[in-house]
């Protein structure tokens, strides 16, 4: 008594803060890499209605990567038409004036879907439970207090130079000021529906395993901020976000719709002639979200909306008018909100020499409509958290570190441009007619709406060049050159993500989408392109490159740890072009291609061949990559998916240059 | 002390003896059904590893209606080709000699695939936990002891006239003397492959719940005995399986293969020349099963084999032989048996005026090579756990129930008899040249296997006329005016599987296969296929068939019972063929077609288009289901998917007739 205790201390690899998707997927990727990694937050529950729903192509690509996919497309709505609707020029009267498909076909193996946050929460809590072997689990109801970086030890691989206090809360600090979702039937008839079994336990507040007010001060090697748009992290490093509000006010509202407006179950985008805006979601579990612009509810002279005044009966009333003469109602509201459109990004996403990030609404905001918000946020955790997990497992150098703030902060201002162009088309009214200015042409908006899909699809992320992607800086030549290696494989363009196309193994014929062989494990990884193989000239080449890649001195070798596996740093796959069934794997390809262990026998998993399938079609995937079917080429892929260099199979050096880049090798050159 | 303690006594609707695949099924449609069920079974654990393994076509579109076929999917090893091995003729030297598909092109949205019994297992008592909301739960480690049936009471729908006595066992008693699975590495290396991580409880002993000795009398409406081929319940019941062993002896293991044998990840048919056939299953995580012939073991004067002599080492060197000259070793061998073949079916699969019933190994067992077990016995609860479990409901009469044994009896007797042909041509030694008549010749072994495969899917199965199938009687007349009913749905033969085709959702435009409509949850449907519903002459039909619906004394309403939404014991699916986007879902569709409720607004999900989608290709349902396209027709499907009726929109009297036959029709007619 009135004595001070001294805090207990620990050591962590990474200490994620926030456990939304952002910080979720931080601690999907450490507990996929084996990093010891701990994740709080200071909420004593996970989301369970609401918030971001849309997840774009890529985003499922990523899940699908890290195992889960599968569970958001059972589960999700599946969005697949955008239905126009403004008033007709002729008569004044709402009218559909258009259809485009919501997602551009042949862009990837998925489709835009929508399912709420709480479930995609829930896929990672079980995924990160699943790989982490149960080690990494959230601690909630922890709020970080302070945190101190020992500037002198940044550049020490074995230094944990971040310090953050964290402080246990008690469970009325802990608990969300969450809007209560709520329904006019008093007894609460849908909320069977809304609630799924396997969430039940999250409704629980989790009793906590540390006394209210308990102090921990925890070193970290690094530590990554996931902490939402008043992000505690970013503000300890004295970064603010910048950029500014519009005067665009919205309300969003979660309901179970009952009306006679056709396309309800459609993405719509609704321009009223003088009533605003409306945008429909379509929801899971007959659930239907809109986006009511709030045109009566403008900004006062701070340039701040009153949120006070904003009721759900405000905004569902202005959904009415606007949808009129179309009737709309409902008993069941799961969830309501109401936000003023702003587009701003942090000036840094890292710090302190990389060993502090920030990812996700911490470092940008912009409105909701586009269904990016959710989607950018994790992707900024799945572009770094490898990054940091390799350096950590001494696999990656630190110089790797600083390509997530220059990859991902150019993302975010991409994103912030095409929100505020989103946003002002659909902020504004219908033009009358061609003459009318400052109206918005329904021609124009369903083009940008075409356009954007390309963007909102997550696919058009193109990182720059850096010691990751082998691409000629602006102004520093080697552009010829690039060209070259570039026109190996044209559908493969160096700095996006490797696309998908479906081949089949060459040991048991089954057919596989190609990236579900690119799994999220953290390995980087070679797609040898072997061409037709049973061409005596080409098998040269490709037993030439072979032996290349077991000499001593090869990146393989010296990338990977004593003892290891020779596929856990760098696994090499190889997609041919010969008939399957003229090919055999033992006798036509260099042993490295499928190792052998001397416990389990060959690798019957790591050749491909470019063949039509018996019961899933034909893939073409030589022809769609834009490879030659004769001669191929070398492709080196990041672990996160993203082409890093193409190269000839005579070009060993480049690709050996490439992996110094990025990899620790050990021994001599 | 002294003083006899009288039992504690219950009631159940449903009691099912046996925790396989065939009582978890049936347990399943209880818990979908909501029927009150309880399930017992003897060991104290469920399966971990070895058993049956294969999951046929249609076994997987049944695990899909119930919720779980995704789960299998993903973590089977899916077969894909047969290839064919036996000596050249001209070398003597064992070669390929065919190859084709595993499963028949077109046959089915799945193919077969492997996945072993425990998983399977695991996937069942997830979902009878979730569908039951916990109320259905397996009791380990109870055993039945004595069966009675009160005769006076089999035909009062409110009596429960079976009386079972239970005893709860010991640990020692409950616990299965299983085979263990072994290593040839000591420290079981690679163990952690094989266990998965949400097993790892099943590995656990329950702690009994009762204690050893406990004895419980439970009354129940109906028993159905799902244990295995020693079934206490058949015993119980006087019942011997009727049939014959064969010479043929078989070892079966489970390994992880070292080997240079080219089509070890292929499901493979190997004869040697004199040393016996081999059969190749390549497995999830490495493993694959081997069949092997064991031919230095034959039966003694009795007709047994002595299978204390049969060990893994005497097994695996005789598979060593076979598939010489290649060399086939393992260090992890998980699990391993041996049998004798013989086929058996039991006379009767019910009793007591179908109070009692047998499903699965309990009534018929055959060998393991075709991968007919588990799937056979699985598809006979699924046919008869739904009969029974309306039933109970109230929503069919007890006529219904004799059609399990006809159905399924069936099914086993050309079970039989394709095993029996299946596994001669095995066994068989391969014919040395057309004049070797005593050999098998590889080319009708290949032929067999082609044929066999329909068989196998599991999609040939076609039941013979009932009350729940609207077949002419053999000898009775009505062939003709059947002949007219079929031949307006030529893709739909009455008797089978309702097969699965894409459609869009009208409202949505999402793609689905129709099977995915066709959900197990107990319901009779109706397909509309309501043709070219924008041609006004077709549309007046439809109007008509949609007003006799919901006429007074339409079996759609007086199946219902009083409070239950019209859609609960009937539900009405509608395919149409005109343009999507020239339709409107609640312009041109009666609202019987897409009900509407207060409390949610129109149904989205019951009309479907069949139309190219945007990224899943054109299902073509109309051309496949062999329906004009103008006229339509409609077609009765029973809660298994079996179609049960097929007939024009103006025989509505002919659908009335069907459900009079099968369903509780309350009210006047």
């Amino acid at each position: 008594m009135g004595s001070e205790i001294a805090p207990k201390e620990s050591n962590v690899d990474v200490l994620i803060i926030g456990a939304g998707p952002a910080g979720l997927m931080a601690a999907c990727w450490m507990a996929h890499l084996g990093v010891h990694a701990r994740i709080i937050d200071k909420r004593n529950t996970k989301i369970v209605c609401g918030q971001a729903d849309g997840l774009q192509c890529r985003s499922l690509e990523i899940l699908d990567a890290l195992g889960f996919a599968d569970r958001v497309w059972k589960e999700a709505n599946h969005m697949i038409e955008i239905c126009m609707w403004n008033p007709d020029p002729a008569t004044g009267q709402l009218h559909r004036s258009g259809r485009i498909p919501d997602t551009i076909v042949g862009l990837s193996r998925f489709q835009q879907i929508v399912l709420h946050q709480g479930r995609i929460e829930r896929f990672f809590l079980d995924n990160i439970k699943k790989y982490s072997r149960g080690e990494i689990e959230v601690e909630r109801g922890v709020l970080p207090e302070a945190l101190e970086v020992d500037e002198q030890k940044v550049e020490d691989d074995a230094a944990y130079p971040v310090t953050v206090r964290l402080r246990a809360l008690s469970d009325e600090e802990a608990t969300p000021a969450q809007q209560l979702s709520g329904s006019k039937v008093p007894d609460g008839l849908f909320r069977s529906n809304l609630v799924y079994e396997d969430d039940e336990e999250d409704l629980l507040k989790k009793s906590q395993a540390r006394a209210p007010g308990e102090v921990e001060v925890v070193h970290a090697k690094y530590v990554i901020g996931c902490d939402g748009a008043r992000s505690w992290t970013r503000r300890a490093l004295g970064l603010e976000l910048e950029g500014e509000a519009t005067d665009f006010i919205w309300g969003v509202i979660d309901i179970i719709p009952i009306t006679d407006f056709p396309d309800i179950r459609m993405r719509c985008a609704i321009h009223s002639a003088n009533d605003g805006s409306l945008m429909v979601i379509p929801r899971e579990n007959r659930m239907v979200r809109l986006y009511i612009q709030l045109k009566e509810v403008t900004p006062d002279a701070s340039g701040r909306a009153d949120r006070s005044k904003i009721t759900p009966e405000l905004i569902f009333s202005a959904a009415q008018k606007i949808i009129s003469p179309y009737k709309i109602d409902y008993e069941y509201c799961d969830w309501w909100t109401a936000y003023q459109i702003g587009q701003r990004v942090s000036p840094s996403f890292s710090a302190h020499s990389s060993r502090i990030f920030l990812t996700g609404d911490a470092v940008h905001t912009h409105s909701p409509k586009a269904g990016q918000g959710m989607n950018i946020s994790m992707q900024d955790s799945f572009n770094l958290a490898w990054k940091v997990g390799l350096v950590v497992r001494g696999i990656c150098p630190r110089t790797i570190l600083p390509t997530y703030n220059d990859e991902r902060r150019q993302v975010a201002l991409e994103l912030i441009t095409f929100d505020h162009k989103f946003s002002a088309l659909f902020s504004g009214r219908p033009a009358k007619d061609v003459m009318d200015a400052e109206g918005v042409s329904m021609e124009e908006f369903k083009q940008a709406f075409l356009r954007g899909n390309l963007f909102a699809s997550g696919l058009s992320v193109d990182y720059g060049p850096s010691v990751l992607v082998a691409k000629p800086r602006e102004g520093g030549g080697g552009q010829e050159e690039f060209d070259k290696r570039q026109k190996l494989a044209t559908g493969l363009p160096i700095g996006m993500r490797f696309n998908s196309f479906k081949v089949l193994n060459q040991a048991c014929a089954r057919p596989w989408h190609f990236q579900e062989r690119l799994r999220a494990d953290g390995r980087f990884r070679v797609v040898l392109f072997a061409g037709n193989i049973l061409d005596a000239a080409q098998k040269i080449r490709v037993d030439r490159w072979c032996s290349q890649l077991v000499a001593p001195g090869s990146f393989h070798l010296r990338a990977t740890p004593k003892g290891d596996k020779s596929d856990s740093v760098v696994e090499v796959l190889t997609i041919h072009s010969a008939k399957r069934i003229e090919t055999e794997l033992l006798r036509d390809f260099p042993e490295v291609l499928h190792p052998f262990d001397e416990h389990t026998g060959w690798d019957y998993n790591k050749v491909f061949v470019d063949e039509e399938s018996y019961h899933e079609g034909f893939g073409d995937a030589y022809t769609k990559y834009g490879v030659d079917r004769e001669k191929g080429c070398v492709v080196a892929v990041r672990p996160d998916q993203y082409v890093g260099w193409i190269g000839e199979l005579e070009d060993f050096e480049g690709l050996q240059g490439y992996f110094k880049g990025c990899l620790v090798l050990r021994g001599e050159d």
